[in-house]
């Protein structure tokens, strides 16, 4: 009994934008509280439920007093207890201080960061993979987490010095796929030795590149590699590549968005495979 | 000399926040601000210079005063003045209170906005437009106007309510493309009517869909029609299709993003004819 009681944390009640919890959570919407902490926010029954679905440590649950009896968040409640998470209940005009204008929710949590590696990545000689070189906006990786995972893909490698992939724009950009594509982080070098190893070719979409990506074979274990989006990928990193592929565009055209290029390329290697 | 003295302005100095025209520009910020005017913000010399080469009317130029005999600015500055336009020089911390935080800019423009109907669009059988149902979000409005005009499609349909294109967030999304890609606003029944009239086949993805996207026809003047962020098409746009596609997803997974899905399936139409 002792250590049931002990597993199930008593749900404390908070009313003070001064409590050191709500000072704490608002600290994670910067990339410096992220990092001190190790932690996340997601926002919303939905997305949390995801996290805990797919079993990411969850730090603490903050619930909106008013609503906490309702079923979808009484069970959050009930399932944050038993994983040993500090629940806590708000009052309702705290849930705005700490959940973003444009998007109030009922419900927010902190959840422990992970920080994959290369060697934690499937290790799919046949599997398609993503890598983002010095992406920068977090819109855009939350986007290409979130397409990644509805193509199916093994996983992706995010390349030399990226935005943070926890951001709040990120994981709502990523609808959840934050908790279900695995990620990691690593230099060109040890990225490209990795990939070689596993006898992955890489194609990149880039303005300097001559076939067009329907006509770039990526039947056989492939990374599509997509350049920051400003300034592309380095020479090098284009060098390293076994093909530079173009994304036609109508004669004036500017250029794609990342997360769009990045979709049109996916889908493409995606079809290639029937799907599979 | 009266004609050309009345055609160039001289150039305003201001440096109180309180002054009319930067009040003005700050209503810009708001639909109802636009909508009462006409106008729409555009920031940065790159996307004015656009407009402009377009021949968007100019109603008014900001430039910060420190900037101002820079030569991508004294050249805008020039060209605002033979088009007539007011040019205002304004003290640099004022941009700051007209121009996004996350996005300062030396110059600030409002145009003039256009409302282009379907008898202003291309009328052209063979062509592929994209038609959007009620779509929401002006993040995807202006990124689908983006890749639109990458892929060179005739015109974009706004079916029923949709966001205003002419919102900050869709004018910077479209990197440009806000000036380059025609849209007009239509009922559904008017739309259906017109692209029956063409001659076009509509195509949507949806759920319901059962044939694959890169397993329909776009070979012809075609439009794709896309839903609702959240709720898709309704029944009766899905019935009046002419195919209804699904773009593959891996078991378990949630949706697309629509700007993604939009891509996909404009450049799987796209692909199809071969990029023409």
């Amino acid at each position: 009994m002792s250590h049931i009681y002990s597993m199930t944390r008593p749900i404390e009640t908070i009313s003070s934008a001064s409590n050191p919890l709500i000072k704490s959570l608002k600290t994670l919407e910067r990339k410096k509280g992220r990092n001190e902490t190790g932690l996340f926010l997601a926002e919303g029954a939905r997305l949390i439920g995801q996290g805990l679905a797919n079993g990411w440590k969850l730090d603490s649950l903050v619930v909106a007093a008013s609503m906490a009896d309702r079923p979808h968040l009484s069970d959050l409640i009930q399932k944050a207890q038993d994983r040993g998470a500090r629940v806590v209940l708000a009052a309702d005009k705290l849930m705005s201080r700490v959940t973003h204008k444009d998007n109030a929710q009922s419900v927010i949590a902190a959840f422990e960061q992970k920080h994959l590696t290369l060697a934690d990545m499937p290790q799919d000689e046949a599997g398609l993979f993503i890598a983002l070189y010095e992406v920068r906006d977090p819109g855009n990786l939350g986007t290409i987490l979130r397409t990644a995972d509805c193509a199916g893909i093994s996983g992706v490698i995010l390349v030399e010095t990226c935005c943070d992939p926890y951001s709040f724009e990120s994981v709502r950009a990523s609808m959840g796929s934050i908790f279900d594509m695995p990620f990691a982080a690593a230099s060109f070098e040890a990225f490209n030795a990795w990939r070689q190893g596993l006898g992955l070719s890489m194609s990149a979409a880039s303005v300097n590149g001559t076939a067009r990506h329907d006509h770039t074979d990526f039947k056989q274990g492939s990374v599509i590699i997509m350049g920051n989006e400003q300034s592309g990928l380095t020479p090098e990193a284009e060098a390293a590549c076994d093909q530079l592929c173009l994304i036609p565009m109508r004669g004036g055209a500017d250029s794609l968005n990342l997360a769009q290029a990045t979709a049109i390329m996916t889908y493409e290697a995606w079809r290639q495979r029937d799907f599979k």
